[in-house]
């Protein structure tokens, strides 16, 4: 991440506006131009590091508060577990230590003093929450254990980009155990459900459920399950994993419990996790090139009433305004812009950039007649109301909006996703257009390492319920056996 | 912390309800007893470290919900700032890094390199937000910035003890930007102010405020404020500080805006927090022999139904024990323990030992004659209520025991408060009793430092608008300058 880009000074940062760079000339730069530019976030002074400022952060407290009400809906708690994971726990497991030990920071001094055991920051905590759970768990009536938690972990990524892939960021990871492996394979999945009902009912975008292939799991895992998104630029986006660990970690953390037979056996493991990616999704999902759009039942403000003031007409126009943005924020997040220092034009620039769903305009004239004006962000259809109309019409109409912008995104996801037999074909729209590709698949580690050295693009899910559409392999034309998704991705 | 506490076996920990040790006994075992037995937290593998059990970690999210709102509500904004400080933004403020440098964590490697410069694991952030206010503000039209964040911070202790003292934990760091001396002391005192208001009101602990002496102060400060409550061993406890931080950072950060009167000028600032301490603090001011007090706006679980079930009355009480949880969880946090493993008894214990506030008890003679028996956990008192009375009868107890809860803890800390001039009589009473100790104080580091030495008690706090009580210093005899509260501390 360059630091430069969040340097910028003052007289650049109120021409904002008007420098956001068009995605077709520049996608990434449009990207990062977005983000700066809604105050999103800002580089830090350690490689890959960023802030997340207010106008970020309210995304992620939304996203928080409604997954985490799933996440307890089905019945798990919240608890915290330690940053640091002493390096003989963490290296217990071989595969997983071989997925993570590459990307760790390590803790090597502590309280001025040499450390006698190196510590690692936590990549993620299957390892220090193991250790805990082999003391918790003794009887079958502990099971199943339906734990998740909310924090920072880091990777110490080479290539960052702000939310996508940054070497701090946050997230949530639920762990759990059960007795069966059939309870854990159902656990696993019934959490992909509740990413993607959540994904398309609050964050409106669309996703195709999967597995992963053997290449493309979690370090560690015995499957892994994936949610897939399609951003506006034609590349996939990993939105969320739910692994079913089996009992590879509870072998080598000893987690084991006496069964009602009197066995002694391991737990059976998930685990399962989204982060604030998600909010680069959003943005790719759904911006466009004036700037963010928020689907309103995640969006941190719902509507912005901007009042259109004249010298004469300035008091009854803010007075109206104000008994307005009281009665309308019974029920929604509405905010009123009633700053004096700048124009109603520069104002509607400023949160159509910020992607508020609904501006509300309302001057002398509108006044007289009783009435407002609704603009939406996703489409700027304009339209009067009257002002006693409003509080029934504007929930109906970010219920609109809500759902257009998840049609929009599954019809270019649906516009967006190819299938076909001919591997030349395949490589060209890799190149050109991108989007998912649905192709059939030997199931052969060869075929799948080939497809990404010579496109980059790479198996994004073998989908659920999708039968492969052709009877050969794309790559190799051996005999098929399975559908998969292709595509480049995040 | 000692490891071996968290790794007792099944058979002991089915008796926990039996080995609480008594305050008397031994005080400290007593506190870790508690949470253990309770699964508030357990001992992590790294010296110092702990995890937060989910029943402990309700609590916290609590804490973070009643005092969330009161954050925002004040106009601040959260938002979430780097992990990891550069160890030369550190360095930059002198104060500060002598008072952090000696219990920080570094990282010295990440990726598998070394790292050219080391990072620190955050302490506390005004160095690294600084760092990014720095760049953010401009101009007067850019203040105040009033951000909040809730994070994980690093601080390499020695002595350690669960909740109150621990290598890592969580916490909530106010930083805010003003124009004038005068608006960041304001601030600085309106947080104080939120602080104690929060602790008296949801959390049912006087405290009191004030300001603490020079050598008591933040790294960095101009002025320190604080609440102080006392546990109940009459040991003190800092419950939440506040700092006026002067322009002592905005000058070694270069944080400057042009003001109204085209000046470049320093902003002020102030920063403040509170940590997972207070779970500490709540187990210590209202805990008993039998475990857990919960004050009922806290409380995780406000009431606990308990069904007696006979062989032969077991659907009807079941049944309506269920239709009870139902209504009643409308407006109330309700848990319903049909468990049919353990016996009425042993589930009173358990839920005594957590701290539940009411308990329903429900048996088929109850249900004939269409009541429940209600039993406080605060006063062990009981109460037959007519089931259809209970929905307004409930909320009503809850008040009742919030407010009981307030005025015992206030009591108690009323008795241990006293005054004197005679320092040997002090002495002892710190030795003894302890408690708080009102003096007065002649204002001299040489005295402040004689008492810790001589009885390990410290000056609390400065106290707001009480005047010194005696015309002479407690310890030196010369000339008061003001009133000290002194005690000794966790």
């Amino acid at each position: 991440m360059e630091q430069q880009a969040g340097r910028e000074n003052e007289a650049q940062k109120k021409e904002f506006v008007k420098e956001i760079t068009p995605r077709a000339v520049d996608y990434s730069q449009w990207y990062v131009d977005v983000i700066l530019k809604t105050e999103m976030m800002d580089y830090a002074p350690v490689k890959g590091c960023m802030a997340i400022r207010p106008f970020g952060f309210a995304v992620w407290e939304k996203i928080q508060e409604l997954l985490d009400r799933r996440i307890k809906e089905t019945g798990h708690q919240n608890a915290y577990f330690p940053l640091f994971i002493p390096q003989s726990l963490l290296q217990k497991e071989a595969e997983h230590v071989e997925g993570f030990a590459p990307e760790v920071a390590w803790v090597t001094k502590g309280g001025g003093e040499v450390l006698s055991e190196p510590l690692v920051v936590r990549p993620t905590s299957e390892a220090i929450i193991c250790d805990f759970y082999s003391r918790w768990i003794q009887s079958w009536r502990d099971l199943p254990v339906l734990i998740n938690q909310w924090c920072n972990v880091v990777r110490w990524e080479k290539a960052t980009r702000p939310f996508l892939r940054t070497s701090e960021f946050l997230w949530q990871e639920g762990h759990t155990c059960h007795r069966t492996e059939a309870e854990a394979e159902e656990e696993a999945l019934k959490m992909l459900g509740v990413y993607k009902e959540f994904l398309e009912t609050e964050m409106a975008i669309p996703v195709i459920a999967g597995r992963k292939t053997e290449r493309e799991k979690f370090a560690g895992a015995l499957r892994t399950y994936t949610v897939e998104g399609l951003m506006s630029d034609g590349r996939a986006l990993q939105a969320g994993t739910s692994h079913n660990l089996g009992q590879h970690f509870a072998r080598v953390f000893d987690i084991t419990f006496m069964d009602q037979d009197d066995q002694l056996k391991h737990a059976w493991q998930t685990s399962w996790g989204v982060s604030t990616r998600l909010i680069g999704a959003l943005i790719m999902v759904h911006g466009d090139d004036r700037g963010l759009v928020m689907p309103p039942r995640l969006a941190p403000i719902q509507a912005v009433i901007v009042p259109i003031l004249s010298k004469k007409a300035r008091d009854g126009v803010l007075a109206a305004a104000r008994a307005l943005a009281e009665t309308l924020r019974r029920d929604l997040r509405v905010k009123l812009d009633d700053r004096e220092e700048y124009s109603p034009g520069w104002k509607y620039n400023e949160w159509e950039m910020r992607g508020v769903p609904v501006r509300i305009e309302m001057g002398p004239r509108d006044l007289e007649k009783d009435q407002v004006i609704l603009v939406r962000r996703d489409t700027g259809e304009r339209e009067a109301v009257p002002r006693g109309g409003l509080p029934a019409r504007l929930p109906a109409l970010l219920e609109a909006i809500q759902r257009n912008l998840f049609e929009q995104a599954l019809k270019f996801r649906q516009a967006h996703t190819r299938s076909g037999s001919d591997y030349r074909e395949f490589a060209e729209i890799m190149e050109r257009e991108r989007g998912f590709f649905l192709a059939s698949w030997c199931g052969r580690n060869e075929c799948e390492a080939k497809v990404k050295e010579d496109t980059r693009a790479t198996i994004r899910c073998i989908p659920f319920d999708v039968r492969a559409p052709h009877a050969n392999c794309l790559v190799c034309g051996r005999k098929a056996k399975e559908a998969a998704y292709l595509a480049r991705s995040y």
